[in-house]
């Protein structure tokens, strides 16, 4: 998939954080022209739809500093270097939940901002839930809060834009298109 | 909402480019610790989900630098400032398609990336389509390829991973419920 590929002259690293990397590329356009791109380079994540035994779907919420505010959304965090995405998937919701889950089936990867962006998130769905006795800690900076609703709950969190998330708003159109299909 | 909010501390300014600005944030974080934020601000983008006629989907292929490869998508672009969605929505339309529209309808809004990003999308349903004679430029830049194809084309252009970004997942599977809903 090369269409209109755009090939890179140079590249020039701005930033190299934690998290991410920005870089700007000189591109080769296709009519031969040249442009600059700007590009964040990202691990890439995981996102969990964790649905409990009642059929409830385990939400967090944490402040997003990108956003200046708090948000619901299902469990999520970042690939580690060498850490295959359904490693990643159950370590994160163990950490931000206490869940630990039987079965663990990715939904579907997408990335979520090709413009600017190389992130991808891989969704799973995590079925057969059980609370840990011991949590696992979060990480250090990571304060987020535990919550379980139904799906007319959630529908109810999106109406108020407390969910107001890509990956949050697909899984739970996910779970209307399942019930939609099963009714 | 301000759950958990982190304060910032100070904000240094990374990176200013034409799409995106990087600012590093330190924060004092709930427990009074303190930690650094990442952050990208993004002008917010729209995207549209087409509709001709025939009930088929209007495509873009383009090739995305941060991929380095092209995908499929749902006709999107950035916000302009001072432009209101609906508009940015109709004239990326044009621009990108060729089509103008009768009804165009905010279907849902997500932030793509909370984690790093306060790029929003807004999703809208265009439908009532008809082809211009005479069509826009898009930006000099974009090279776009048209495509229009049926739900079920769309569901294995996502399947062979040609589509693969969230906002065009969503919109597919906004099709797929609609679907499931009036059968």
């Amino acid at each position: 998939m090369k269409k209109f590929e755009e090939k890179t002259v140079d590249t020039e690293i701005i930033f190299e954080g934690k998290v991410i990397r920005l870089q700007v590329e000189d591109v080769e356009l296709p009519d031969g022209k040249r442009g600059k791109r700007e590009i964040i380079k990202h691990p890439g994540a995981v996102a969990v739809l964790a649905l409990t035994n009642e059929g409830k779907i385990v939400l967090v919420e944490q402040y997003r500093k990108a956003l200046e505010r708090s948000i619901v959304e299902i469990p999520a965090g970042k690939l580690e270097k060498g850490e295959g995405p359904e490693v990643t998937a159950r370590r994160e919701l163990e950490e931000e939940t206490g869940y630990v889950c039987q079965s663990m089936k990715l939904l579907q990867s997408f990335y979520t901002s090709p413009g600017f962006a190389d992130e991808i998130v891989y969704l799973y769905l995590a079925e057969g839930l059980t609370q840990k006795e011991e949590r696992l800690q979060p990480d250090e900076d990571e304060f987020v809060e535990l919550m379980e609703v139904t799906l007319e709950e959630a529908e109810k969190l999106m109406e108020e834009q407390r969910i107001w998330d890509a990956k949050t708003a697909y899984a739970i159109q996910y779970l209307q298109l399942q019930k939609a299909l099963t009714e």
